[in-house]
């Protein structure tokens, strides 16, 4: 793995942020050297009796043997009086690892419900880091007495940096709201940084609030949100075999159950949790492999939602449009030809294109307003937004993603060596 | 633009190859100084009376002026008596210039159908460079008394030369072949280097042959073996507003004139025809963009050839792929990342992986015999295939790319600049 020299220029400032504790959940972390030395590499999260998870996954075909178990637990609740457990590791993805993967996925799961005192099948667990490699599960359960001991309702910041791999900073977020009158609070963490274009989820994401919701709610609620956060976040096109997004909800919240996703209360409480999921799905781009910018990509006048959904990802997709913004060159030729290659419906003569809030380009060509030295001005900032308007209909989408520099290359070229 | 400052060391030993004349077809170049200095930059192909001409072009939905105005022309023949024209220029693409695009297109087929006493409608030209700046047609019309007297059966080369971008050699490519008992001669040329993942045709190709043949058949003819070559490769997956493939015939060649797609002379020549378009696009990849390895990447066992087609591209296509390539990293796990991210059915237990003639992985996971030792030595090679076989069915695809370098990130960060 190339070794992590500096932070992302794009981290946020402060580093990790103050979380709330969530009551019911606790965390651990510790060192078991799966692959990086002097580092912690696996965390646990310990989650009361009572909680409901919701989680969504990769839908890649070649899905990892930890995925693929989480999603055969996901809503299974086989003793009520029994809690949860999340488990993950950095350095190995076990992921294309046959029978012994699945085999591994069992004995970890396993080993963790015994610590605790709960079902096999009330542990989720998953695993990032480099693919086809079997998982050393001995150094995990020689970790459990550890972990165990180490529990604690303060330690979210440890889990979070635990599962780093190429990130260049622990990413967190949380929220305080009020959810029928009760102060609910709502606490994320989150790793990505390669291999980034979630297909109904991002890289690892883990969110947990004490909010007292149904399991079906907060799945629905989790599904819908994720559609407009980590599902549009794009930093190199390429899609994990390891994407998951899991949520505890704890229940010790003061307050009425929430039962109905249409109801008032629901309403409150995704409004808190849509934040804490924007800020990790931009999290994850902020620290993009080699990443120097942080672009917004707005399109507008679209003939449906899909279809700008669709030229979005193809101008933030788009090597040449990535590395134009590297340069700090205002080049919407290269946006032109993105949203041509899309197979969206498109018409060059309706088309009108904005970096910021400078038009370009509009009715098939450059606009008499334009200025070059004003343009290749705006693409010095660090944050850029290019502005696409179809002109055709009502449709919309917003997509976040990073520019391509020789940072990429070089930490991926030697990732294994 | 970056100035380019070595020939890819992918590039053909012993420079532009020696192609033969074709009867009815003469060549001319000049520097119009259009973009460049001290360089040609426009070329003419004067085509005798009675030939044939076919035309593959990008289905990009911001397609250029020149490309809508070939698409118009294509099949018309107003004047049987008169000849026909390609005129293309290098650096400026006259694409998403609007109305005043269609008008430059006119102006200079205009120019050039008086210069030659053809009409308007026999002259296709295409552009290709930066988008979105006005054509300066004057300085073509002032070389156009120049471009008429340089004509000349020998100056293919010329005129490949006259037709680069950012690509470091000249590409040319022919073969002489027996149809129906006669030779018939076929010689092409080709420019592309970055903005390649043709869809339908490439950056921009001209074939001519002196073969006998009717325009139906000589389209269909290129429509199908266009499938199989250039629209099989890809540099940086993003499609140009320019892509173009002409072909024309002559019909010098002494032999019966082919009207049948099924006959046993239109497949004597379709091998001639394949062997001259696979060349070029396999040249346009080894012209890639800061390339230094040319990569084959063939999928067998698809559940259909669509299958084996969409694998294949999401493989050459996957940034993490093309820059382990780049660093000679067998790391097939990003192999494995791109087979289930691309949408084809897929399983990972019958999936298996070879580089070269290596077994990697199989059934899940990586082989019994596989050797990281064995993977790395091979990956030094210059030429790389990787073997993916879904196990599925007998749908196959085979797919040209090269890897993603540091040289693409330093000519595409400053293209403009």
């Amino acid at each position: 793995m190339a070794k992590i020299e500096h932070v992302s220029p794009l981290a946020p400032a402060g580093g990790f942020p103050d979380m709330p504790a969530i009551e019911g959940i606790r965390f651990s972390a510790v060192a078991a050297g799966l692959k990086y030395q002097g580092r912690t590499d696996v965390m646990l999260a310990d989650i009361c009796a009572g909680a409901t998870v919701a989680g969504v996954f990769t839908k890649s075909a070649t899905r990892a043997a930890p995925v693929l178990d989480c999603q055969d637990k996901l809503g299974r609740v086989d003793d009520p009086k029994a809690g949860f457990a999340f488990l993950v590791n950095a350095g190995n993805a076990n992921a294309f690892t046959g029978k012994h993967g699945t085999e591994a996925v069992n004995r970890i799961t396993s080993a963790v419900g015994d610590l605790l005192g709960i079902p096999q099948t009330h542990v989720y667990s998953a695993s990032t880091g480099v693919i086809g490699e079997p998982l050393p599960t001995d150094l995990f359960t020689a970790s459990l007495d550890a972990l165990k001991s180490g529990l604690s309702e303060d330690r979210i910041a440890d889990a979070a940096e635990a599962i780093r791999t190429t990130d260049t900073f622990a990413k967190g977020s949380s929220a305080q709201i009020t959810v029928g009158g009760a102060t609910v609070s709502i606490a994320g963490i989150a790793k990505g940084s390669g291999m980034i274009e979630p297909d109904m989820a991002t890289m690892l994401v883990y969110i947990f609030t004490d909010a007292k919701i149904s399991q079906q709610v907060l799945q629905a609620s989790l599904s819908r949100l994720n559609e407009t956060t980590f599902n549009c976040i794009t930093v190199d096109s390429d899609t994990s075999t390891s994407d998951t997004l899991l949520m505890a909800a704890t229940g010790k919240a003061e307050m009425a159950k929430i039962t109905d996703l249409d109801s008032e209360a629901a309403a409150q409480f995704c409004e808190g949790l849509r934040t804490v999921m924007t800020d990790l799905a931009h999290q994850v781009v902020r620290d993009g492999e080699g990443a120097s910018k942080f672009v917004t990509v707005q399109v507008t006048g679209a003939a449906s939602d899909q279809d700008a959904h669709k030229v979005a990802k193809s101008v933030a997709n788009s090597p040449l449009v990535k590395t134009a913004i590297a340069g700090e060159d205002p080049n919407w030729g290269r946006v032109v030809m993105a949203v041509g290659k899309s197979g969206a419906e498109a018409d060059r003569d309706r088309l009108s294109i904005r970096f910021g809030d400078l038009l370009v380009a509009e009715q098939g060509w450059v606009s008499p307003e334009y200025s070059e030295a004003a343009a290749a001005d705006y693409m010095k900032n660090t944050n850029i937004t290019i502005r696409v308007d179809l002109g055709l209909s009502g449709g919309s989408a917003t997509i976040w993603t990073c520019d391509l520099t020789h940072g990429y290359i070089s930490i991926n070229a030697d990732y294994r060596s």
